[in-house]
């Protein structure tokens, strides 16, 4: 998916939330469990109860791949049936790759072609061509890591080089890569006062936002920041949407909450006029 | 496996090489391809042929993942295969994976648990608490990037930060970081005259040099720093053993290439009285 098509998606729907799916088999209904693939029945009925909220589904790779080949499974039916039943929604690989340029190459294969994901994270510490192998592929972007949320982001990421913490190194570096204009980036909301001088280096690219609810960011201040003629903001809600209850109708409680974001975003749009 | 170990193992064979076992199906002998999973098969014939010579294999899980399902099916035969018929070898899921606390352990939980490998390898940019989830597995090592071998490494992790390279912030911190005693250090062969300041950071923790053969490092030369009392090195080769035929007695040709360098080893530890 190109970045004019989710731009359009955003102001259809008034909303730029993505919905992190990290399903942990302990946090979901126990009546869920009977089924044969209880991983993708959690994530179908989540979706079918919220795309119309949300412009892109978020799955972290780890949650997949903890649970061996039926999590792959799980992993590959969840792309399958997104792909197939909601084109419009734009897909986000949470998988925090990066290795040399082949090797790159082939996570890139697996993630935009065997699976056929929109978008991948990646991690930018083995340089340029570690992230230019994802960054060939057209229509598909690649959301590199550069100022996280959590607590670990201060051992390294704001180490000042050249007189500006690593972070800004890796946002001014990355732009001069091929095919740059494929780029996202990971800014994490509970850095929301980073946000102003990171716009000053990246104005045009989208940031990917995780963050807001369990871990303490705040929606207002991102925006704030953060948005910019195009939007330029996807931001990630995972735990505080998908257990919001542990009940049959979670994926009720779910879209309740997705919509409580979904308006305070409508509402955000409506007021700077995009 | 702990250290110790891994340690005797390397004594007793005279080696300290890892082979790599990243299989690509356009490289792999023809004859291969007509069996049910040619992944694991040329795998197995690889390990059969070359156990003795090497005390660690290295699956990069990029080439398996680029195969979906079938490539993640091969991978867990790999690894069951080994634990099976080879325990004393010490298996590395080169993953290099890094991600927010709890996800960090969800990767743990897929790689130490699920499929059973003795180590992985970590990127470091998210910091402490994207890495301490693995280092608290016992006799699990866990594998962190710090000065890789391709020419991206010169993009951040060389950069001047408090008048040293960003690498050795890396190295000096997670030091500090709990069950620290489970780190390995990944240090590529192309960067010989690093070596030695690496070594007066981490005088005793074991590093695992890729780029050797097909990227062009010396042995010699990362012997010459990076040998410690206890050895202290795991030295991989992937391509320029595991692809030197595509004939059908392709083993035996991978074989002999694994054990030029074995002697080549033997000889080193002779002549350092190890």
């Amino acid at each position: 998916m190109n970045t004019e098509k989710l731009v359009s998606e955003i102001k259809r729907k008034q909303s730029f939330l993505c919905i992190g799916l990290d399903v942990d088999l302990s946090k979901i209904p126990a009546h869920l469990l009977e089924l044969s693939s209880p991983i993708f029945e959690f994530n179908k009925a989540i979706i079918d109860a919220t795309h119309h909220l949300c412009v892109a589904y978020k799955p972290n790779i780890a949650f997949y791949e903890a649970y061996g080949l039926e999590g792959w499974k799980a992993l590959k039916l969840t792309i399958d049936y997104l792909n197939t039943n909601y084109p419009e929604i734009f897909t986000i690989a949470d998988a925090k790759r990066g290795d040399i340029g082949n090797t790159s190459s082939m996570y890139a294969i697996a993630f935009f072609e065997d699976l056929g994901f929109d978008s991948i994270t990646t991690a930018p510490y083995m340089g340029k061509d570690s992230i230019e192998p994802f960054l060939a592929f057209e229509d598909k972007h690649t959301i590199l890591l550069a100022l996280t949320s959590n607590p670990g982001a201060f051992d390294f990421q704001t180490l000042e080089s050249n007189s500006k913490p690593f972070y800004q190194s890796v946002l001014e570096t990355s732009k001069t890569w091929n095919n740059s204009k494929n780029l996202m980036y990971v800014v994490g909301a509970t850095k929301a006062e980073f946000f102003k001088s990171i716009r000053e280096i990246i104005p045009d690219h989208f940031l990917l936002v995780p963050g807001i609810g369990a871990q303490g960011g705040s929606l207002e201040d991102v925006c704030k920041y953060g948005l910019n003629s195009n939007i330029g903001l996807l931001i990630n809600s995972s735990r505080a949407i998908i257990y919001a209850s542990k009940t049959k109708d979670f994926a009720a409680h779910a879209a309740q909450k997705a919509k409580d974001l979904q308006q305070q975003m409508k509402a955000i749009l409506v007021k700077n006029k995009t």
